[in-house]
């Protein structure tokens, strides 16, 4: 069976048509490796390329799309409203078919030692991670690239490759491997923020619900709706179906239907088996029985 | 785009591993194909061969099955739980990926052909069939082998292809293309055959049900269940989830609950569109965000 490792990098540039083009090209030319998305948001100034193939392939796309983007960006004149500390800001390198966790850290480690070597100060996070503080993106990435300058001073967040001093070009680049991440958006019958907010807090980790869902509260103004935005960061542990119908039964408890609900991104097949079981009550649904999956090598 | 299309082959041979391992091995030395699955039943005397991949390369594979299934059944000998008329009996091929409603006619067509030449009467069915009462199998094979000679005597069955005369050894072929089929059973909570009965006439189509289902119910002994076993022959027309849903609502009508659900055999990614977007209200869930269809060609 074919390896693949799948790629999502996201870099500081979404607004100069020219600069996104180089930094595109750069990637286009690695030979072996799928596109899976590009979207660039000129609100969060930002571009995140999703892409996969052969583990080897895939390191090399990273790495060439990551020389282009330290060509084209300078940090120290960025702007946009997404969090963000480097030019090449974060990397998470995902095992979807036949690669072991240690193949994927062995290739996030070789992309960070690279990084590194350029000059660039990196970090590994989530699997990859050096230190517990340091698991989670939103810790090391605190305060932003225009706290970084700081932050490196202390002994505590000294990168785990590259120069141990700020880089204002480029700030920091975060790297690591991680389980594949389900982006999965419910919208509610409501313009009442303050429902939305006590059923993200009820359904997310750090308050006291699921394992594996990090939630907040969004309004829709244009809807007249709220949002309740989650990731599922691991299918296997907290499955979309047990999630669904939590919100929609907490929702229920405030009198508030749901209206609809949104996958972004890349979604693996196999978090769509829950919903068969679930739903159909098919309890022993092999994957294997979809006809498509033969067409994999 | 790949192009990709299924055959499902049933011969009537399910018993002698000789003669099995003969057939089976004329479809392992055919290039450029996928086997899927290979059933051999012994209670029903038959084996069904499944695989899929350029049609012209699944067109070598049914003929070369076919040549061996000939050389070694003998349908004056044959007996069989399963309904069967023929060596070779019944033939469907199933457009996938990027293959036109003509270029699997044009498959089935040639596959016919070739039978016929050899001595094999054949008979197009489904939207291949050549007038509409040999549209659905059980209209062709009523009355099974036993039935043929006195069958083929009157006008309204000359076959399609081949000899007009009974051909004692072979029996006679049928073959067409059709829509993916699922099949799709729901179990009861009960022991109530009467009930079972009464929602499976309700859904299918010849009762006055949906569309694209046909459904007959069966005891489940050792479960001490009812089960209701349908075919769903266009869930594009008729979704899994209005069945099952449905099915489950009469069922609540006679006090019953559902106990579970089996699909059996090759299901189509695209059929789990709308088990997500039914049942998860993702109404604009795309199939290109599942990250394995970048994995085939």
């Amino acid at each position: 069976m074919r390896k693949v490792l799948l790629c999502e990098i996201n870099v500081s540039e979404g607004i100069d048509p020219k600069k996104i083009a180089a930094i595109t090209r750069a990637l286009e030319n690695v030979e072996g490796i799928s596109i899976m998305d590009i979207n660039s948001n000129p609100d969060h100034n930002r571009s995140v390329y999703t892409f996969l193939g052969d583990p080897e392939r895939v390191l090399e796309g990273a790495k060439r799309i990551s020389d282009a983007a330290l060509d084209q960006i300078d940090m120290s004149v960025h702007k946009g409203s997404h969090p963000r500390m480097g030019a090449v800001d974060v990397v998470p390198f995902v095992p979807i078919r036949n690669v072991s966790q240690e193949e994927a850290l062995k290739i996030a480690r070789e992309y960070g030692r690279y990084l590194g070597e350029k000059g660039v100060p990196v970090y590994y996070y989530e699997d990859a991670a050096t230190r517990p503080e340091r698991k989670l993106l939103v810790n090391i990435r605190k305060g932003q690239y225009e706290a970084l300058e700081e932050k490196m001073k202390d002994p505590a967040w000294i990168p785990d490759e590259g120069p141990f001093s700020f880089c204002p070009k480029w700030g920091a680049t975060v790297t690591g491997v991680r389980f594949a991440l389900i982006a999965f958006n419910v919208n509610l019958k409501t313009d009442d923020l303050e429902i939305g907010k006590a059923i993200a807090k009820a359904v997310r980790f750090s308050s006291g619900g699921f394992h594996s869902v990090r939630a907040i509260a969004l309004s829709l103004e244009e809807r007249r709706q709220v949002q309740v935005s989650m990731n599922l960061v691991n299918y296997r542990m907290t499955p979309i179906p047990l999630v669904f119908e939590t919100v929609k039964m907490l929702a229920d408890s405030y009198g508030v239907a749901i209206s609809d609900a949104e996958m972004v991104g890349p979604v693996p097949l196999d978090a769509l088996r829950d919903v068969v079981t679930h739903y159909l009550r098919v309890r022993d649904f092999n994957m294997e029985q979809i006809i498509e999956t033969k067409l994999i090598e």
